[in-house]
């Protein structure tokens, strides 16, 4: 039960530190079979890494994926495949004057309070840099949903700070460093992020993820309904606060009468479910939207403490993300196809490959 | 790695059916020593059971727990406690007409999806009936921590459909049937489910629960972070569609200047993290916010479909609760209960009893 | 994690202890659909049963189960099942004499060691008894193995103290109450254990288990290697000190061309492996070994220690078992049904229902 | 539950083939502070490594490990403790004459019927090879144990196919390539190892370890007892087909005064349990042996099938150990470290960090 790994049948282990010698994951209980190289992993990589615009951190990872094993021939062998991705640009000298003090709203305390030893240096294992290999274990898990069961995972953000995006389409989601659906709303994006490095702040932010045509009837009915692991891996992420699926916290106010979506020979006519009822996705594509806090490296000072317990003022100095929601989307597009795949091999565990049920939808 | 069991080293197997001729847990882990008795469990399976007002499903379970094992001469041992509690007032006959159909937004589709197989009765396995386990298993948690880390778990409504419930005393939250935190509010939420019953109808509401007291350390930096287990096991909730921590969806627009808690050596100065910090407790108080829809089991007419896949008009007359939110309150806290148990003992397993560090806080 | 659960995808978690109101188990993970009655379970928890000849504790417990949960109209639904046995011939007074002192050989000390809390009576959790609800489970199991696989598994006594039992017949060993596959070797086997029981003493024995049929494929490389989760569980059973598997302690002095099976178009040529390659299931019978200790708790007069630490002189009189081996035999068919269910389910997680292989064999 | 992972609180993840990249370890649940470098593990690989003798495999690795994180500035941080062993010596075009065939006795043929894909250079997943990583993490767990509970680990070879080796000292076992505690046999055994080379043939061999200085009380009472653990781990190591504790399969015929260890003030004053009663340590030494079989690739013809089905001779003519023994015994003392390690931080988790009794032993 090892606290670092992911999934119960499609498990994902991750270690590393920001400024150690490497990062990587070990993914257990992958099919055989599946094509793969590392040109599919870094794919997705690429996607999440830093520096590719003035709006990321600056910090320059090329985040270069080996495959150590589990792979032969271009297949997946069902054996553990272990991912690497080696540190290269780690400024440890950035960090020394942090060492001993604890930023306002940071794992700096808590790490401190648990384990008393900490690797200090770009924030250790606390650094959002630990989720690069969470997407490079999710490009396993996208293929695979891809290739099996004709699943497309897709995300993009729908907030920065007091800023709505409005969704017009998914082919504007690549073309601009947000993530953002709109080509209309990037230039308010771009000035709303040029004054906040200017003000040396932050800003959080709201991230949608959207899994399409899954089948029915992956989930256990209680504990680990589908909806529970999502809410597991998504909260898990660094700076998530809160995750919701389908209708959310709208929920609150709906009646019954408007939230439970209607059924019909052609199909559902509404998803306030979000493609999950009773903890198993009903074959509806599964909405998930997740709130990023605002980082809490940054340049205004705080009121803090150190080691000793006495009052200092804190100013974070080294290269980090004004918002880290603006790199999100690929990572919590890897999260949610980690849980799908789990829940796939879950199924096929319990109910066979094909399932019990001859169904009319 | 059971689906129906919660928890890592603070196990929680649940099982039963609404129903059948009982439902009840096991929950192995808990220390030898704790003083335990059924009246202890009995406390808090009261406050969750059917039919103690007008507001909630007239369905009357004694609900009456029976410790089956692992507890000797008042103590428990260190083995697996099996807690029993007897179907009593399971009306089955309300249930034939449905056996067929599928209510909108209720897993009576998707448990026909997964297993074929499934006891329709009273909702079966999805009913939150199967909630009383969870409370009687966190009844066991909420007592050892308050034992041993003086940690008090306590929760109220904050709101009923369009109704915000103003916090104005914890004292007012058993002095009424809603959990509500003031009594001044009280006829209005009564007047609102008067009619919304009349109505046929179902509505949602939302759920704080706050864990005071716990100790920092407590957590897993990644992926078992103590949010995320706090996010899975409240997602895990029937009904439930979204969970917040600490500032949740608001940290979208807050600036890192602000959302930061900043730290003296009398403190913390606010707590927009809501006691965690890069997914390990702060000392701080626990705060979380749950989202509740509305019951999709409700009197007014549904389009729906049935297992042949032609059009159906469904309606639900059988006993049901018109917002399961009213009686969610006792069953959160049972569920931070159980997850702060689970990383209490998981905190001991790696720093020992006392933990690494000396801390100024 | 809890640890009184065993199987990872056909979860089985035990409760209870010998003289406390229930034993029982809960399974997780059943597929649906399988006819299940408890007269299915009844009839390998008969064959367990005491007080069936002069050569067994004579202690009569009915050991009558109840299904509560995850059977609806004569199918499994998917969900857990839970499985009650009432205690009904608990005479706890004959353990007052012993609650303070620690039997030479039992789980007396280590139990007082390891919980300080214990439950004395009829050895509590350490009881033989708590193997009831692991033949209840391995019934499940044996019978879904037999109809989705047609796998069938038998065990027999091969060895009582010094004497050596030939195997004759599979048809002899209901016959007897040893489980002997032998008819003449009956007499001797009776003469000895009554001897036995005049001198107050006990003694050890050995058994044998065979599961028959099973497909090649099941088992994972390592660690969770087939024959690493059989030993498990067999070493797990109260009094077990060995377990082997095929040629076993025999492979020491044996040279590779003797031991490796050949293999020819029409199959193995012979089965040292015991049906187990790296691990894996070969297709070839799976046949395990075990090694049953004497029963600790004897008539005849011992040195120990109380919970002072002073010396005390220890004589057991209950009604126990003289050789707990004579009623194994269905125990460890139940373990090895139990455990090849589960490496089932985790094969067609991994590999799909059918597999990926076409195979000659 | 990835079966590639040892233990459920101290975590080995174990990944890698025989001729890819690299092969590792990545070991979560490490408490924090234990000061650890890498040659306090590289002392265990070289105990391990092959070509030291002329009685292994001539293949020649460094077998050189890598920290890549969980470890700062000498001390571990609690965080996963990844280890890499890069591939060196991989002579690949060795092993395409067996590509598609199956060596008798070896995991050629099940791992086939598992995956359909497999590596089979130099046995791929299958190759004891895959012990090395064992051997990392278990000088984790060993350097643990020893520092906070002085417990010191031992193993020794006992038999050599025909050949007994008497126990004469513990100092002799580094004195001979093995791991043989008499220096007077160690001609017998040179002279065994080279007529079984000249034959192409290959022999079984059996293994002592021992722990020395454990506390009492680690262990579940059922199911994961700490015999359970432990012959889980032994049976999953390569070639092992035998496991028992203690006495093992002599209780068979050992009557209960012989076989339970009476106690006295001063101590047990026997050790047939091999330190384990009910399953949780009794204070005395561990004792656990394992048979260990002869490879199954030798140079002697053999009869086997093709992938086709079709007979085929097979013979092995790759650089392989004749007596897979001889290297084992540092692979075993390193299991039976991570199963007492594993155990500890249980033990903690459930009873504190110093257990609840006071006892007089």
């Amino acid at each position: 039960m090892s606290g670092s790994t992911l999934g119960k049948l499609f498990c994902v282990t991750n270690f590393g530190e920001s400024h150690g010698p490497a990062i990587g994951a070990v993914v257990d209980g992958c099919p055989p079979g599946l094509a793969l190289c590392e040109a599919d992993i870094q794919l997705e990589l690429d996607r999440r890494r830093p520096g590719t615009s003035r709006h990321v951190t600056q910090r320059q990872e090329a985040d270069q994926v080996e495959i150590l094993s589990g792979v032969y021939q271009g297949l997946t062998t069902g054996t553990p495949i272990a991912l690497l991705i080696r540190n290269t640009d780690a400024r440890s000298k950035d960090y020394s004057a942090i060492a001993d003090t604890f930023r306002p709203g940071h794992a700096d305390y808590t790490y401190w309070r648990k384990f008393g030893e900490r690797d200090p240096r770009g924030g250790g294992r606390s650094s959002a840099r630990l989720t690069a290999p969470s997407v490079a274990a999710g490009a396993i898990a996208k293929k695979w949903l891809a290739q099996t069961h004709g699943i497309v995972i897709r995300g993009y953000m729908s907030q920065l700070g007091p800023i709505a995006i409005p969704f017009e389409s998914w082919d504007e989601v690549a073309n601009n460093p947000f993530y953002a659906p709109s080509a209309a709303i990037v230039p308010e994006l771009e000035a709303f992020m040029d004054q906040l490095r200017r003000d040396g702040d932050s800003i959080g932010a709201r991230i949608e993820v959207v899994a399409e045509n899954p089948p029915a009837g992956w989930g256990e009915p209680l504990y680990d309904r589908l909806d529970a692991d999502i809410a597991h891996v998504m909260m898990g992420l660094n700076a998530v606060k809160g995750v919701s699926i389908g209708a959310g916290f709208d929920c609150i106010t709906q009646r019954g009468s408007e939230h439970g979506d209607e059924i019909t020979p052609q199909g559902f006519l509404s998803n306030n479910a979000g493609g999950v009822l009773g903890g198993i996705s009903s074959g509806q594509a599964i909405t998930v939207s997740v709130a990023i806090k605002p980082t809490s490296s940054i340049r205004i000072e705080r009121q803090s403490i150190n080691r000793a317990g006495d009052p200092v003022v804190v100013q974070t100095l080294g290269r980090h993300d004004p918002c880290v929601g603006i790199r999100a989307t690929p990572i919590v597009e890897a999260l949610l196809a980690i849980v799908l795949m789990d829940h796939a091999l879950r199924f096929r565990a319990q109910c066979g490959t094909n399932g019990p049920a001859a169904a009319p939808l």
